[in-house]
């Protein structure tokens, strides 16, 4: 007897937020047998990353669209539940790009075995992409040094969450956070340890990081775009570096806005770059060690907005966009 | 008996292009007496740069302002007619901060003494900031190694018209030069050894930029920014580096345009970088040395366009907005 499961296909490509005639949800895929060196995955947790929403325009990108009638591209956490494959042992927990379905097929070295009693939500959050993103835009990107100030827009989502913490650890003179409610910047100053955080929808930001950074921004790791990047750009300091870690004000936009201020960066000598945590794949086990070491001495704190249900996936996605969510955004099947 | 001299003062500030009422012709100065240790300087050359214009404007940048009613700030070329300082003896050619002016006094060490012989035309082109501002844009911020591709927006200006030169003795294996009339795309190809040369105004640049760097440019080095920095955005090769050196399209306009693409920073994993020439104002000795090799040698060649009269310094500096130049610009008292 074949069992089937349930898949989200991408029917057709959102103009901004998603809608739910862009996803279709079908109950008709049968469960595929793992073939040898193969193992079945039974997916349990979706990491909703920004990203998504790119792959979902038919725009060139760093990785293929996802096609029409296509699962969603998206990592995940799974458990090898039948395997022809040494690699994946049965019960095993599994991570990788598991797209938004309830079962998935594992080849040989696509997925990584998760050691025994790590937390789902921490290996997707601080150990996955937006963590890992967090450490090396800050470090490598940002080649932060002690006693600079840094500036984080979307400082409570997955990753500027993650940023402000490594810059307190950094010994960064000052830690400043953009984030967009009053309970988020509770959140970042109370407990995440930012030195000031800003509201942007009740806030006059402009006025408020020139205050907060009277000698500018030394590290600006921009999440966002649009006017909160010109006000960051405004706010350099001599020789500062802009590390363009997305732009998710931008994404859901036909004609995106550029940065007004990047002149600025030739007043004040200072560099914009952008990169993709693809990059550094190779050096994931140093940063995520350390990062552990941190976690368990209670200095990297983490969150995750955990939404349930498969069927749910694409307003978690659409969280990211209108910011509701705090934290690394999570679907649990 | 007094003498009097004239004086170009900044009446009003522009908006837009310089117009005769930004600008006040006063012939009521005295020629001042140079004191113990200063000289007295009647100059010959000035150097029409773009940033002229970003000074007129009453905004912050790396300079102050110039205040309304003072000489228009200027580098230029005099010769030393009287003198009470052993550094400047009388006779001898000095490069400085001259002014829009007539006379300049020249303090202790605010000048420089000129070798015999060197063309002023020279000195204030690829051997003066303009050169200098090709020689460490693309060697020090741009980073050029053998076999890497090259664009260059104002590529016919005293700066770019040496950039391209420098890609080629850098063995680039591609150079590509944006510039505003047929003429001067033959002058960077046939004269200067350009691959191609685009004409802005009469061809897409888009479509040309896309065929002649198939790979896209491992650096871009951009003078004007606006849409053709754009365009360069989105043909950046992998790891780009982007050299934010004017945005001679943006000086003029009330509110700059902001280059929407410029989130394909990320995807290339790119850098834009802005410098200002000031900063390698103590390695211009070994530069200088190194250019002049080359212009002996043939391999640099520069065409400087020369406006007569102190009177038409407004308009001069216009040339540059409107793309009236190939080459440097330079008013001859």
């Amino acid at each position: 007897m074949t069992e089937t499961y349930r898949r989200i296909l991408l029917a057709s490509r959102p103009e901004g937020l998603v809608t739910e005639g862009n996803l279709e949800v079908d109950d008709s895929a049968t469960v595929p047998e793992p073939a040898d060196g193969e193992a079945l995955v039974r997916v349990r947790y979706l990491s909703i990353d920004p990203t998504i929403r790119t792959w979902m325009n038919d725009a060139p990108g760093y990785l293929p669209p996802i096609g029409l009638g296509d699962v969603v591209r998206s990592g995940g956490i799974g458990e090898v539940v039948a395997s022809r494959s040494p690699a994946y042992p049965v019960g095993s927990q599994v991570f990788g790009l598991t797209g938004w379905q309830e079962y998935v097929l594992a080849q040989g070295g696509a997925m990584t075995v998760l050691p025994e009693g790590v937390e789902p939500g921490a290996v997707l959050g601080v150990y996955g992409t937006t963590g890992m993103t967090a450490y090396f835009g800050l470090f490598d990107v940002g080649g932060i040094t002690a006693g600079e100030a840094v500036l984080v827009s979307g400082a409570a989502g997955a990753t500027g969450s993650v940023v402000g913490q490594l810059a307190r650890i950094a010994d960064a003179s000052r830690v400043v956070g953009i984030a967009g409610s009053a309970e988020k910047c509770a959140w970042l100053v109370d407990e995440l340890g930012f030195d000031e955080a800003i509201n942007y929808r009740t806030e006059d930001v402009a006025a408020r990081v020139r205050t907060s950074l009277p000698g500018g921004a030394d590290v600006f790791f921009d999440n966002v775009g649009g006017p909160i990047l010109d006000v960051g750009l405004a706010n350099l300091a001599m020789h500062a570096r802009v590390v363009l870690c997305g732009a998710i004000s931008q994404y859901n936009e036909d004609r995106p806005t550029g940065p007004r201020n990047y002149t600025n960066l030739i007043f004040k000598r200072a560099r914009m770059e952008g990169f993709l945590i693809l990059d550094y794949m190779d050096r994931f086990p140093e940063a995520q060690l350390q990062m552990a070491g941190w976690v368990t001495e209670g200095r990297i704190k983490h969150r995750e907005h955990v939404v349930d249900g498969l069927e749910h996936a694409g307003e978690a996605l659409n969280l990211l966009f209108s910011g509701g969510n705090t934290g690394k955004v999570v679907v649990a099947l």
